[in-house]
C-alpha cells in the first residue's frame, strides 16, 4: 500500500479536535500524505503550536484556505463548525473528494437544516448528491460517493444502536427516550465558562434539553428505517471526562418481541462489520472500554417495566463519532481495508 | 442552644463514607455532642487515621459496639451497610433514639425487603413503628418517631422530585422512566476494582440494570402517593466524579396537564421547605450547584415528544441523600430548627 | 453577636472564584450582612445568574462599583485582578475597611511591584500603611489595619511552612527549591484554553517556570524572616484538580539542626493558631484532607541527602488561600473569634 | 514483516495493567503472535473478562503459569510483581527470551536488592546476565541480550532526562532534587482504599517521601554515568490523572555550564532516537501530550537560583515507562524496526 502513489489530503479545522485526532490517525495511515493543514486564525503556525501533541509529525504550517495549492490535494477532510462548513466545501475543486465532519450535509431537507442550524445552505447542489456517512448502514453509497456527510457524534452512538431495531420493526417508532451522556470533548474546544476544568469538573448536568441540534439528524434516519415519521426524545448531558459518549435508549418493543429479539437483530445487522460489537446478555457497555478506538459497543437489556427495552451503545466521540468514522469512510472510498489506521485498540486505564 | 445539655450522639459505621460526612456536619451542630464512634474493623484507632481529614476534632477513638457506654448516649446514627444495621439496632436501649441511613427500615414490607435484600429482617417489631425520613414529606411522622428510616440517595433525588406529581395526579404512574446518574462515593469505601480511580475516571457506564436495590423503596413511595401500584425503569450509572447524584426523570403527564403544572405543584409542595429549590423555567439543575450541601434542586422541562415532561433532580447523596438529611431529621425529631447545621452553602467550583 | 448591628459588607470582584467563595463563606458569617455586589462585566444580573449554587442567598444584584451607595458599607472585600484593584480601592471612602485578596498591595517595594506587575501603583499613600494579611504572622498589625493585603494562595501554603523556620535559623536561606502543584481553580475563572476540562484533565505540567508574579512575595516575607535577601526557586506546576494546594519544600538545614527541630519549631509557632496542624512525624498532608476548609497542614520529613529536610504544606486555594483567610482577617479587625464563620470541616470525599 | 514466521510471545502478569498494555500494544505487532497468556488468580478466564476493552481480540484465555506449553513461546513479558518475577522467570526455558517489566533485575548489587526490596533473589544467575532496559542507553547489550530488565517508570523519566548530563559531566552529581509527579495508574491494580476515585481524586499528595523504591535504581544508573557514587532527593507525589508521569529535576550546574548546554548534551544524546524529544527553548512538557504513546519529552529551563537549572520530563507511565519500552526493546532484541507498534500519537485531548 504504502508503495503505490499517496492520496494527499487536507484537513479543514486543523485546530480543532476533530481535526486534531484525523491529524493523529489520519498520519500513520499508510496510504494518505497530509499535504495542508487549514485553520484560518492560526494561519502561519505551526502545528506543534496548536497541538503540541502531534510535534513530532513532519507536517506543513497551518494555511488559510485560499493559501492551500488544491492541484496537491486529493481528498479533504473537513472539522469546520457547521454554517461555515457548507461555503469552504463549496469552493473546493471538484475532482477533490470532500468527507465532512460538520453538520451541514447530513440533514436531507434544507428546510430542516434552516430551521436547525439558522440560516441559508449554500450549496444546494452538493447537498443534493452528499451521502449520509453512517458507514455500517451506508456503505455502497459512500464507496462512490464524492461528498460524505459524516454523522454527529450522538447520532452515530443512537443509530448504531437503534437503526437496525427500527428496520426489523422490532421497536415502535413513536415510544424513543434517549438519555445520553457526553464527555466534555464533545462540545469541541470553544473557550465556554461550562467547559473549564473547574466548573465542569465533578459535576453533571443535562443541557440543550429538547433542542438538541442531533435530534433531527436521528429523527431522519430513524425514520427512514422505519418508514414512519420518528420523534423522538433526546437529553444530553455533560460528564466529567473528555472522551466517550454513552446513550441509554429506552424502547417500547413491538408486538411480542423479546430483548433477546433485538440482541439478535443486531448481531445479524453487524456480523461483519469489525468496529461495531454487540455484547453478550449481560455484559455492560462503558466509554472507558472504548476510548481512543473507533469501536461502538451495544448491550440490550430487559426493562423493569413490561414491554420495554433498554439498549446501550458506546463510543469514543472523537473517533467513531468523528475522525474515525470520517477515516473508515475514506478507506471505503479508496477501496482500502475498512479497518486501514484505526486498529488501535481502547486506551484502558 | 450550646448552652443546654447536649444530646450525646453515637455514630455506628464511623468509618464509612456516610459515617464520615455525619461526623464533618454533626460536629459542628450546636446542641450534638459525639460521644461514641463504632467502627468494628477499626475499633482502637483514632479518627485522624481512618479520616484524616477529621483529625482536628477532638473525639474519642473508635470503639466496637460493645464497648460503648450506650447510657452515655442519647442517639444513635446509623452509617452501617444494609443486612448489618438491623441486628445492631436491635441491640440498642429503648431510650436511644435511632437515625438510619440504612436501608434496613425503609421498605414497609419485609417480604419485599428479604427479597431484595436476601434475608431476613431480625427486628420485625422495631420495623413496624419506623417512620420513613424522607423529611419534606413525613415530617410529622419524624417529629415523634423513635426509629426513623432515612431514604436512599436515589429515593431522596427521585422522590422529591416525583413525589408532589404522584399526590396531584399530574402524571401516569405506570409510565415512568428515571435515568439516573451517580458519583463514584454513592457506591461506597468498599474496595473494589471498578472504583479505582484509574477505572472508574474518564468514563461512564450503566450499572444494575434493572435490579438496583433502590428500586422498591422508589415503588413504595410512588405507590402510596398515587394510589395505586407503581413500577418504573430505574437505570443508574457511575459517573466520574466523587459527590452528587442527577436524576432524570420521564414522565407522561396526566391529562392536560402542563410542565407548567408540574412546576407549580412542586412550589405549592416546598414553597417552605428549606433545602428543596424549584428552578425558574429554564433553569437547568447541575450537581456542581449542591455539592457539599443539604439542598436538591429540581427543574421540569418540556419534552419533545407530546404528552411528556422530562423532570431533573440533584442532590449531594452522602448530604441531603445521606447525612445531611439525617440531621435534618435529627433537628425535627429534636425541636431544632430544620436547617440548624446544615446551613453551609455549596462548594462551587 | 448576630443580635448586633451587622457590619456591612461588599464585594468588589463578586463574579470570580475568589469572590464567590467570600460570598459563600460570608453569606453565613453572623457579624456580616452582604449588602454590595459588585461586578462590571455583569452589572444587572442577578448573583444566581453567575453562580447559581449562591441562588438561595437573598442578596442584591450585581453592581459597577459607581452604582454601589458606599454610605451604606462598612468593609469592603477585594477581589479584582492585580493592577484593578489598586486603583478600585483607591476609590473608596477612608472609613471604609478593606480585605484585599489581590496581590497589589502585598509587595513592600513599589520598584519591585511595578517589576513584576508591570504597571504603576496609582495608591502608593494607601499601599504605604497596607498590612500583609499572613494571619498567624502579623496578627497584631492586622487588628488594627485599615487595608489589610491578603497573600497569595501559594505563598500562604509556602510561608506557613517556612516563615518560622527562617525566623529561627534553622535552615539555609540561600538554597530554597519549592516545588508547588495547584489545582486550576487557582488560575481563576478566565476563559484560556489550557484550563479546559478537555486539556487540564488528565494531565500536568509546570507553568510560569521562573517567572510566577508570587516569587517576590515569598522572597519578600523570607527575607523578612531571615533578615537577609533571600532568592528562591519557586515551580507551580497545575494539577487535574479543582481546588488545593500543595507546596513541597526542599530545604537545607542550618547546623546540626535536624526535622525534629524543624517540626518543634512549627508546633511552637502555631500551637495556638486554631486553622495550622502541623502533622506528627510520618503523617503526610494531602490537599483532599483540607478541601473546602480554612486548614493548613504541614509536614516535615527527613531528606535523603543528609543535612536537608523536606517540608510539605497544603491548603485550599480559594480557602485559605484566599477567602477564607481574607475573613480570618475580618473577624481579628473586628475583635471578633478568629474562626467565627470559617468552622467548616474538610468536605472529604 | 508479517508474512515471516511469527514470534510467539507469553504475557506473565495479564491481569495487571502493564500487562494490559503490553497485550494492548503487543497484539498490534506485525511480528508477534501471542500465544499465552498468564494470570494466576483469572487462570481459567477469559481476557474479557478482566479487561473488557481487549475483548475484541482473539485470544488464548488466562492460564496459570504450570499450564503453559512453553514449547510454543519464543519471549516472555513479564508484568509480574517485583519479588513474584524472579522465581518465575527462574523456571522459565533457557531458549525463552524474557522482556521483564519487574524490578527484579534491574539492580545490578544483589545486596542493594535484598535492602530495598526485602528479599533474596531466587536466581543470581540470571541476575548476572540481565540487561538494564532503558533502550536509550543500551541499545547494543539489549540487541544481544536474552533477559532485559526494564526500567521503573519513574527511572526511565528521570534517566532519559539526567544521564546525558551526568555523562557529560554538564551537573553536579550529588546535589540532585527529583520532585516526581505520576498518575494513579502507576500504583498498579491493586485494591488500595488511597487509590479509590473518591480518595485518590480531586487531591494530591507526596507519598513514599525518601523511601520509594525507584531510588537506588535511578542512584546506580547516574552513579555509573558519573562514575561517582549519586545520593539523590526523589519525591514522588500522586496526581489525580491515570496515566502520565512528569519529573522536575532541579541540578546544579557544574563550572561554566548553562541550561542551552545542557540542552546540547541532550540533543546531542537524543538526535537519532525516535521517541526522546527535546524541546525548544521555552517549551514546557505535559504529560497530556504523551499519553498513550511511547515518547518521552523533556525541557531544560534556567533556574532563578543562580548556577542551577530545571529539568522537566514527561512520559506515559504505562507505555515508555513499561509496555512500550518493553516493545521498544522487543524490536532490538529482534531486528527489528525500533518503532514497530509503537507508532501511535498521543491521545489528546
Amino acid at each position: 500500500m504504502a508503495s503505490k502513489q499517496p492520496i494527499r489530503a487536507a484537513v479543514l479545522g486543523a485546530s480543532g479536535y476533530t481535526g486534531a485526532d484525523l491529524i493523529r490517525l489520519g498520519a500513520r495511515h499508510p496510504a494518505i500524505k497530509i499535504t495542508a493543514l487549514i485553520a484560518r486564525a492560526h494561519a502561519g503556525q505551526a502545528l506543534a503550536q496548536v497541538f503540541p501533541h502531534l510535534g513530532s509529525l513532519d507536517l506543513p504550517a497551518l494555511l488559510t484556505a485560499d493559501e492551500v495549492d488544491w492541484a496537491s490535494v486529493d481528498v479533504a477532510f473537513c472539522g469546520l463548525p457547521h454554517g461555515t462548513a457548507h461555503s469552504e466545501i463549496k469552493k473546493l475543486p471538484d475532482r477533490v473528494k470532500v468527507i465532512d465532519m460538520s453538520a451541514d450535509f447530513r440533514l436531507r431537507d434544507l428546510g430542516t437544516y434552516a430551521e436547525w442550524y439558522g440560516g441559508e445552505h449554500s450549496a444546494p447542489e452538493l447537498h443534493a448528491d452528499a451521502v449520509y456517512g453512517l458507514t455500517e448502514h451506508y456503505r455502497d453509497q459512500i464507496k462512490s460517493a464524492r461528498l460524505v456527510a459524516c454523522p454527529g457524534c450522538y447520532p452515530t452512538a443512537v443509530l448504531l444502536a437503534l437503526l437496525p431495531l427500527a428496520k426489523s420493526k422490532l421497536m415502535e417508532p413513536e415510544d424513543i427516550i434517549i438519555d445520553a451522556k457526553s464527555g466534555v470533548s464533545g462540545a469541541g474546544r470553544a473557550l465556554k465558562q461550562n467547559l473549564l476544568f473547574s466548573e465542569a469538573g465533578e459535576g453533571s448536568s443535562p443541557y440543550g434539553i429538547g433542542s438538541h441540534r442531533h435530534v433531527p439528524e436521528i429523527e431522519q434516519e430513524l425514520g427512514i428505517a422505519a418508514d414512519a415519521p420518528v420523534t423522538i426524545n433526546f437529553t444530553p448531558h455533560l460528564v466529567p471526562m473528555t472522551r466517550g459518549e454513552l446513550c441509554t435508549s429506552y424502547v417500547r418493543l413491538a408486538g411480542t418481541a423479546t430483548p433477546a429479539d433485538l440482541r439478535k437483530a443486531l448481531n445479524d445487522a453487524y456480523g461483519t462489520s469489525p468496529f461495531v460489537r454487540v455484547m453478550e446478555e449481560g455484559v455492560i457497555p462503558a466509554t472507558q472500554h472504548v476510548r481512543g478506538s473507533n469501536y461502538c459497543h451495544i448491550g440490550v437489556f430487559a426493562d423493569r417495566l413490561p414491554g420495554r427495552a433498554i439498549v446501550v451503545s458506546v463510543i469514543d466521540n472523537l473517533v467513531k463519532g468523528s475522525a474515525g468514522q470520517a477515516l473508515q469512510n475514506f478507506n471505503l472510498m479508496h477501496g482500502l481495508d475498512e479497518t486501514t489506521a484505526l486498529e488501535q485498540l481502547p486506551l484502558f486505564p
